[in-house]
């Protein structure tokens, strides 16, 4: 079993190496709690390695995340540059976001993608179109076929189609969820934590100012399922 | 009364034997809490005692499982290719992914099956069709009279559907229910619990890293309520 | 005051006797709390006394009932060659079920009814058609009059219309309830414990391996309110 | 301040002397609380009163009613036999309630109405017709006026047109309403309580086998807030 | 800053004088807290300080409250004679009740309102129509202008609309909100306390039979946010 | 790093110097707990320093405003009638607000901007017409492309398309948010905490009197998440 490094240390311990190649984990947490970060540490770890990497994002404008990035010890903009990771910016207001997501996640060839963050996605009822999806001999919808009526739970759909994509595509992705505070779930959707082959939680707590990281599911993996004490500090996330 | 081993040795022991024959039973829990990995061990068992088994699954690839499996010891590969085990994909984005299971049910004189899971089926207002249902004269939908108007609650009739089509194939059946983390539920459709014959429950402690199974409900069985601590490990769940 | 023994001594005990001659008693309870076994404890004391016996049940074949049962030391078949109890499955899946249901209990001169259960048929929002009930000169919904518009809490209507039913027809009924783990309802409507006559709670706690019965409510009858402890054994339910 | 016994003496006493004439006082408990044989005790106070009388049902046939009152002591067939009583069932099912209900109220000219319950009225969106109320100069719903649209939250104004009818009725009313168990709430629509002019709540404690009553509202009342004990017997509900 | 008195002694103490004059303060509490006695306080003050007075009512008929008042000691109907104060009933199922509310409002030339309660109306999807509001040239909804769609929230535009017109006639108001029993919010509209000066909460404990007040909010007023003990006597409200 | 002092000193030594210039911060908290006021603090300081500054109100007249500020200690008159600050009330009965509002954002050259509040903007489903936005080349929603269906959840395009215009805009703002009192979440549509770059929350407690300040989250900062006490007072928020 290959395993992917995370670029943080101490998860890659608990991990037994790191996360399993070719699979999706789902990273969640509250406001404030480190989930861009992490994705970060996960794809300058990727281009240190040498790996293809994408950063899908919708809530952000692409020049503040670098400049963030940066203030960490994360300077992404060499590798850009050199084409070895490219950050796009996901419009959500755009009919044909999910066509350019799927696009670029299949045709790309990517071996590390972040999509931050899921949450939007999946509560847009807006239905997948008929187009220029260039790979068709893979596994996903087939728009032909299905033809949602007005009542249906697209939220489902959605997020197997975006998972699906994610499988498809040869590489080993993070899919950050965003959660409201103080709930004890594990996706905002409540779904994504079944669909994804990992699950890892972050989490702060304000009155004893501490931050916290939890595996509750990897595939292929003995792993605890204790909280383990973090810190956000020069070079992104690290174990304390 | 007949009884199925659940390859599971410490839950046999809990159920007088196993499973009684012919039964349909829910097994529930939060993602990560090894609901996947209980059917890989039933399934195993039967493949042990030479029965004749299938593995519905709706939200992985199916070579995914197989190496899951395998990592845990449990090897389904020799089955296959002696068509002692099939592995068949339902894909929820297709139309007759209703009849796809129900004639693979009827038609294929399994022993054991397992339906990982039944969530997502539960949460699809799809209308079922009166299409290519091989055998007739059993007791489930009879499409022709039935028109279900717009607002009708699909999901019950949906789970009688199944749980019908698995009680009339003469075979033991595990169901998987997805719960949210920290839910008291038995099934997260709320009515499968009652459908069932057997209801059992996966729980995990992340502070205390600690795992358990409950088995709340299972017909013509005396057993304990109580929960019992288990670990997944080489060779799946066990008991401690 | 006339009462009907229920089958188990300890709860003859506490109600005074038994439960009011014609009267509604609702048996509500989580998944394996012994609902149903409670009913077979009901009808097999009314098989003895030479009572003429209905069991409608919506959730699971007759003959695995009849095994169960069976199991359980309480053998009904004789009884049913003898003509002396029916087991009617009530198809939820036909639009004649309320029919079905009305004309049988209100044609069948029965002593005894049991009604398991109740939820599925509360949660259908089929319209009640004018059709072949035999016996009008009663006082239940007269269909000519009603024309239930589109956004019609049903709910209340169908169980106004069971219960009704079920107090005309000048016998002792047993309704079923299915409670979600963990709720304090008195039934998973909401409205049925007020239109019952009685109302009986079946309850397990796993973490403590105990199962309890609570009268909530029962006309004519001075009880106390306090959890009683059960077991299900031999014979079925039993006070310890 | 004139005021009416209610026949429970330490309620009486609690109320300085019982409930203000002609005013509306809701009666709100769980099922078995005892809150329609509060209203017995209150209408057999009238009818040793010389009082007429007028009890309106939706629950249960009348002649169980009667039966009932009957074994607590309670028996009102003399005072129907004299038409000082009037037992009305109103039929949920029936286009007319409404009519049915108001015409009786303000048209018998009685001094004490009791209205057994209001929820199921307060549930129904049928919309009020233009018919045959009798006495029209009043100040209740004009009908001609008013046409709700398909969203209207009907239950506020239905729950206006009842208690402005037995307002203006110049009697002095009781009226019922179901809490769910464990409800802390003081009615079930949580509308009746800023209603009416006094409120008072039964609730039972079936751990300590306990039945309480508390005043959470008495126009024109100075009173305890605090819950007292009492206990059902013999005559009906009494203070401990 | 000009301070309005409400004729509660310890209030006014709290609030440094009184209430800051020309704004609307929300008075909420559960059924029997006494919102409708602190608003009667309130305008027994204004009638003594010979301010004009409006009390705007909803749920009840006015003789009643006029009595309730006059119980207390609160006498309001020589004023009524001199024309200081007017009881306006605004009916609920009247389609003109804005404009009706609005105009007595704006043409009235009050010192001091109470809306008693805002409940109803933030509940009633009925739409603002444009007709005789007499006072054009102010800042309030232009009917001409808005066409509202079917599936408008409406309820903030109702509470808008009210506070404008309570703001723009030049007066102090007082409007109250009814809390669900054990609701820790604010208002039942979850809005208006946001658009109000002021929020000040009554609240009643019955196990321990204490009622209390608190300011959660005064503009221009530093006040303290402890709950005050308060009684219900003669006089009206008091500070213990 | 450049940054942006609040005008609370306490606050700017927690964020190491101020908020990151040219971002977006929401401060958010229940009625009273002084959102308005930490807006009058940021501004005020930005007249102090030259800064060219917008406010943007929907829930008050502007008037009352400045006369809360000006008790504050905070006179804001001479900077409006220099044009250095514009108070602009914008209101939510006109079709036009979103076009008004975001005009004025990109075209007023400002450096600071306020938006009190956010709330009722996100819970309007008026939909954006392409019309009067002056500046378009920027990143924001082009009206052409884009035709919501009827069951489309605005809220989260409103919030996107609010807080782009923002951070187009090339200024440092901050957003209020209005929570319900007792609620543990970070904002009350559950989406802008995601959005913001920064979310500090005001809270108050009524039991013990207490103000406190958290910043949850900003970015480029290393912060405690540690509640702060604070008090309101003579020029506005102060740390204690």
């Amino acid at each position: 079993m290959e395993r992917i490094k995370t670029g943080i240390e101490g998860l890659d311990i608990i991990l037994n190496g790191g996360i399993p190649k070719n699979t999706v984990t789902l990273i969640s947490g509250p406001p404030g709690s480190g989930k861009t970060i992490l994705c970060y540490n996960f794809l300058y770890e990727g281009v240190k390695e040498g790996h293809k990497c994408l950063f899908l994002t919708l809530d952000k404008k692409v020049e503040g995340l670098l400049i963030q990035a940066k203030e960490l010890g994360l300077d992404f903009q060499p590798a850009i540059e050199k084409g070895q990771i490219k950050f796009l910016f996901l419009n959500i207001n755009k009919k044909l976001i999910y066509e350019t997501m799927t696009n670029e996640i299949l045709s790309g060839e990517y071996d590390r993608i972040v999509l931050d963050s899921i949450t939007p996605l999946s509560e847009m009822p807006i239905y997948i179109r008929n187009s220029e999806i260039k790979n068709k001999d893979i596994n996903i919808i087939n728009p032909e076929e299905f033809t949602p009526d007005e009542n249906f739970p697209v939220r489902r759909l959605h997020l197997h189609y975006i998972m699906n994509a994610l499988e498809t595509a040869n590489c080993t992705s993070l899919v950050t969820s965003e959660l409201p505070v103080g709930s004890n779930a594990l996706s905002r959707d409540g779904i994504s934590e079944f669909l994804a082959d990992g699950v890892i939680v972050l989490s702060l707590d304000p009155t004893m100012d501490r931050r916290k990281i939890t595996v509750h599911k990897m595939r292929s993996t003995k792993h605890t399922l204790k909280p383990q004490d973090i810190e956000i500090t020069k070079g992104g996330i690290r174990f304390r």
